[in-house]
């Protein structure tokens, strides 16, 4: 029950915060195809947002799948996740009006950053609740896809003042990193 | 559960992408009935939105009815199809914005075609994980009226240059008959 | 199954429309209670209208409550019925801004009228295939409340071009009428 | 059932409330770090929101987890608390936008206030509804916490004309305090 409504919750925060982003695509006043253009970054930077809110969910699925009981630390980890994941939706947006200039791409790796670390911190108070030898701490394992994001995102940072592309082109790497279905828990559970 | 769970979001990110549509009809200023007709495009736009997007949910409605279970490929495949349709309220919105101009109807053709287009990506996807023997592919069957839609998108997006109206009102007639409701799914689980 | 992911779908876009209206309470610039003052209808306006969407949400639990199937017919019944629950944001923000004025407070009307004979068919519609003998239509019943809050509405909308405020004093008056918990189908269930 | 609808819908509305107000962090145009500078008091706001919001989930979530059955009364309860929550946008954007000034300040003192109150409230129509000997009764208890959080809010209004900072440490302090996980009922259920 109590499960349920977290995921829930859970739910419908992130599938208003995927949505609402799209309103942040202004509607141009002119009907030319000339006064679409201008919004390329911003359909850039949605799509690449959009596909990380669906990694976010998608995970958060699979964690919870294997999760037995709340506890009053489980609601708030999870609720500092969302707290950064509903900071995406103005990186997104200041990072497409902006064309990717550096300090957007670099203070949307920063959401990015702190969203993983929030993630991290969700998964270990998980783990500590449901004790290291249940299935939820198996399947988890050594997390090494999450580990190596938080590494790209801290290298990110910095290389956005260096040559922004740089610092998208490692946005979009993890993002392709994590679209390989995250089978883990699934594959533990079923095994 | 977990198919309760992509049931649930895709709720969500429906309705909320239905309801946000309405933030796009902007509220005039002066209280005149003369100020409200500018609006009607809008309103007539907003309209053949909302039941686009009712006939969406009614047919993802049917169309989960009938699997037993959910992989990431279908997550995605979900998302895919989710993706397309948060880009209606933009289409509307410029389509309405500028009384149903050649190149909005055109991006609002180019937005449904997408849609469709991942609409059918997903019942592949949920026909390969089921079985070609399945309940579910025998219901999906040759899917005619899926076909037929796409056909009829191909056809509007040129069209929409020549004149704005007869696209517009192919995408009424590929509204009404999907607006007869599915009963595909319904029948073959019935029978 | 079915009739829970109706009643989630109506819960998610009722819950959407109530809140969003409250984005049209435009935050004043200046830190006074000047600032604040010309916001007074807007804020009757948004109460009104809240409590309208509650009653409307109040009652839909009730109804659906007493049904066992759902069909496609139900389904565009009820999504008829959120369509027009959709337009309230619009009409409040009109109402609101414009203080109350004649045209506005018609249209507000007319929506709610709207409103009102979706509901009304989705009643009949639900009581056609539950049959006449069945609990929900005894339940339902002469619906007196129904009949006389249309004709409340038919009666405004005029009036509001005589007086506003007879027009606004009859919504409200509506609203109490209904804010009496419905409680005819609790009763029909229990007894 | 009934109950499961309420929990739904309530989860709904927080969840919008609380993804809504990253809307009024509006995007600077500039791709600069000063041009983050003057949205620092709206991110503190935003925050410190976004904590009241989770807070009255968590213990919205608990105090549900012990009831049995929901009658029109408790939702109309309910409905009066999702009104006063609904404001909270409203109030933060205010208070963000005029770097926590005096007026500002104290209205979002009276929001928290009338919602505290709404809960209060709520909580007596549900002891009302379950007994005085129900495990509900037992575990709400005295309330202690839901009392001195409203002398609180009485005491940080008119101290928002005197010292606004007060005013927001007070609001903090509250936070804080609740942010220690409500662990009455649970322990009520469990013992």
């Amino acid at each position: 029950m109590t499960k349920g409504r977290l995921e829930a919750f859970s739910d419908a925060v992130i599938a208003i915060i995927i949505t609402i982003m799209v309103l942040e695509l202004r509607v141009p006043h002119e009907p030319t195809v000339d006064a679409l253009r201008p919004l390329i970054p911003n359909f850039l930077s949605y799509l690449l947002s959009f596909a990380y809110l669906g990694i976010y969910w998608n995970n958060h699925h699979h964690l919870l799948q294997a999760i037995k009981h709340v506890n009053g630390r489980i609601l708030w980890a999870n609720m500092h996740l969302l707290f950064w994941l509903s900071l995406i939706p103005f990186g997104t947006a200041w990072m497409g009006e902006n064309s990717f200039a550096s300090w957007p791409v670099a203070l949307y790796g920063m959401v990015l950053l702190l969203a993983a670390t929030a993630y991290f911190i969700l998964t270990r108070t998980l783990i500590t609740a449901h004790g290291r030898d249940s299935v939820l701490a198996k399947a988890v394992g050594a997390d090494f896809k999450g580990r190596i994001s938080v590494v790209f995102y801290v290298a990110a940072i910095p290389l956005a003042f260096v040559a922004a592309w740089i610092a998208c082109a490692i946005f979009v790497l993890v993002a392709v990193m994590w679209l390989v279905p995250d089978l883990r828990i699934e594959r533990t559970l079923a095994g």
